[in-house]
């Protein structure tokens, strides 16, 4: 652990000067990576596309997503120096009162935990990266070992960035490692926070670490969401065979490797005519191969769950794999509301292109699937517009289960801005009061201080 | 568990009408709330007085506060229905994006854990119910055992209110019992998150309970707290007698049963004068009984723990008790930075009124004390003004480990306002970037969720 040791050593010598960074500075650093970034995008998608399999196009826009991430946090620095002032206010309390001025203060070295499907967007560089460092935390990057070249080459970059401002190289670090290297990273002393993008499993295990230190510390994790949508016959009606298309090409978009790929599909009386055309496009989609193969086993095991629980019906079969990463065939099942219920099984994400259609008799029983499913990243609602007593029903459920509800779309693809979240109820983000994609990602990483009679010297 | 089972119901079939409620008909309970508190003084600081000992003059003043702060609530209701817009930006990803409007929904019903030592203000009416409530929360309160007939007193008055507004009998509950009802309550599925007051190994097996369920709900546990004071030689230069007087009466207030009583004042060279006074004022204040005999019993404990630790220097005994709550005498113990460093078991709150001297030589030896502290709700500097180098250095030390940082005065006495933050660092919160006084307090029972290309009636 001596590369974690010492990563973590530096990150906590450069704590205090970051943390007293101004704005300006901070903006600087953010608008200078995302320059580099840019600048080496000939290099690095290739690498990225090599250790991926996610392909040029996809990795070309999500570079770009990057750099816009990033320059947007750059605009946005401002806002982790917003304080909140109360005037003294004179006589007995409960009225009177001292002054007090509620600022944020940077929490100190935050350990980031890279995600497989998102080699730039959530990785080295990526929104928690940013959002860390605009707050005036140093970051530790744990590179997810998916795509170790990539991870190297992007913290290259970045550590001449800083070098280059004439900042403390221990601003950004990177670690690399399995889960030793994890564990011992979350353990250290001068971490205060960790970011996580990632399993259930590895972010609970994770989570658990943080927890049982002798001071235990925030841990963002991103987690599994299952991202239902509710499909209402009026929107079936008015436009079935385009939202059966849409919604075949979300769930294999990066062969379904996203956080936000819907898993599953609630529909009503009279929605067998969308389900086959969904079932005719996902059985002619090309998805490409897995980011690993550990990925494709984990997608074949989860298709097995879903096909061999009672009740349920494939439609599309998607057949266990060589033991490579290759692409897998889509999978698309059917089952009905009671069976989704009853059934845990069926409520955990697949990792991959499968989707669930569950057939509900009434309002009610689609308020105990979207229930049953927890907690989700997102829950689409296609139909609501009527304002209906039973799209309202719909609306509060969805509220209650999902960090994000869509009216119209399909929950991939994650807008960078100050009105986005990404974090539901558990299992989908283990704080889900914050978000980790949107302007407001930096707001995990400042702790609230309120400063009492403060001297003239801290107020201007 | 079956009253808890019963009271939880309640809530869960008042949780739709109260999440849906407007501004005005929360201010309205909020005030009405207010309103039979103070109508009803004359019988209830009797009864608060015969439970906990506490004396009319505070408990007077404590009913106060606690209906200020339920008005100051009805007054900040509002809050909980702002939203961040973002209009749809057309154009490509990244920069193009749908209509995004960040909304907050109510978490749900709330179990909120009463505290001993503030019968009013963070008891059954206190500020997790106001605040609560004013999110849109049904509340089931668990009663402290120290005083049960107050919070029955105080419910029957609640609970009149909601049902002469004609809302739902759930919105809020009482439930009475030991660990088992506690655990009962943490444990339910319709319990959305908790709201705890109180000890910090009481804290961490709830919290544990809490984090342990199918699904894991947020717990704000507000714990233990020792409160550091910094005394600069400057200010006890200035006015070293006076600190020493205004010290000695925060150390005894309310026999020291406030999580703000300063547990440890670091001093440097000179400082012996300032020390004698305090130990005098000390020796000669009149504390009144405690809350319970179990409280004496941890106090004198705590008393034996620091006096028996090598290196510290008793300067003012405190008798071990009868077994009864009478009065405790004042205990003061001196000690040097090294040690206290050095033994964690110095770094405990001792709940009650104690206080430990720690000799600093240097800027470097106060922050090592200070980091040694581990999180606390307080650090108070007195000598700050002038901005030295040393100055700075305290202060982000201290910003480091507390959730308020003082600059004149003492900890004791929590202004409630939009400005204040009351949790710092673990151990002093589980939670420290929520606060649990303060108009902030409503924020930890919202969770922000994302509506993407929401239809009109949602909107307006």
């Amino acid at each position: 652990m001596i590369s974690v040791n010492l990563a973590v050593a530096a990150a906590a010598a450069a704590n205090d000067t970051w943390a007293a960074s101004d704005g300006a500075t901070r903006a600087k650093l953010l608008e200078g990576l995302a320059a580099v970034l840019e600048g080496a995008r000939e290099a690095l998608v290739p690498l990225a596309d090599r250790e991926t399999s996610l392909g040029p196009v996809r990795l070309n826009g999500e570079l770009d997503r990057t750099a816009f991430q990033l320059r947007a946090f750059a605009k946005a620095v401002d806002a982790a120096f917003a304080f909140v002032d109360d005037p003294a206010v004179p006589g007995a309390p409960p009225a009177g009162h001292p002054h007090l001025r509620r600022v944020r203060v940077p929490l100190g070295p935050v350990a980031m935990f890279a995600a497989s499907n998102f080699p730039f967007a959530f990785s080295v560089l990526g929104g928690d990266t940013a959002s860390a460092l605009a707050a005036g935390c140093p970051v530790v990057v744990k590179a997810h070992p998916g795509h170790p070249a990539l991870s190297r080459a992007t913290a290259e970059l970045a550590s001449g960035v800083v070098a280059s401002l004439g900042l403390p190289a221990g601003v950004f670090g990177l670690v690399e490692g399995g889960i030793d290297e994890g564990v011992a990273l979350v353990k250290h002393p001068d971490i205060a926070a960790v970011a996580f993008t990632g399993s259930v499993k590895g972010g609970l295990a994770l989570n658990a670490v943080a927890q049982a230190r002798p001071r235990p510390i925030p841990f963002f994790g991103e987690l599994g969401s299952i991202n239902p949508i509710v499909a209402l016959p009026s929107a079936l009606a008015a436009k079935g065979a385009e939202l059966a298309a849409t919604l075949a090409g979300s769930i294999t978009l990066g062969c379904g490797q996203f956080c936000t790929s819907p898993g599953v599909v609630i529909v009503f009386d009279g929605a067998q005519p969308f389900v086959d055309t969904l079932a005719k496009a996902l059985s002619e989609a090309k998805p490409h191969a897995m980011l690993t193969p550990g990925m494709r086993a984990n997608f074949d095991a989860g298709v097995a769950r879903v096909a061999g629980t009672a009740g349920v019906t494939t439609r599309l079969a998607s057949p266990a794999g060589d033991g490579s990463n290759a692409a897998p065939r889509p999978f698309l099942a059917e089952t009905d509301a009671a069976t989704f219920v009853a059934n845990a099984a069926l409520h955990d994400e697949v990792f991959g292109p499968a989707c669930l259609v569950v057939r509900a008799r009434s309002t009610d029983e689609a308020v105990q699937v979207l229930r049953a499913t927890g907690g989700s990243l997102t829950v689409t609602l296609w139909g609501a517009e009527d304002g209906s007593a039973d799209a309202r029903r719909l609306v509060r459920a969805a509220q209650q289960v999902a960090g994000r509800v869509l009216f119209a779309g399909v929950p991939t693809g994650v807008a960078v801005c100050a009105a986005q979240q990404h974090g539901g109820p558990f299992p989908s983000s283990t704080a889900p009061a914050t978000t980790s994609v949107g302007l407001a990602a930096l707001d995990r990483f400042l702790r609230p201080v309120a400063l009492q009679d403060a001297p003239a010297w801290l107020l201007s």
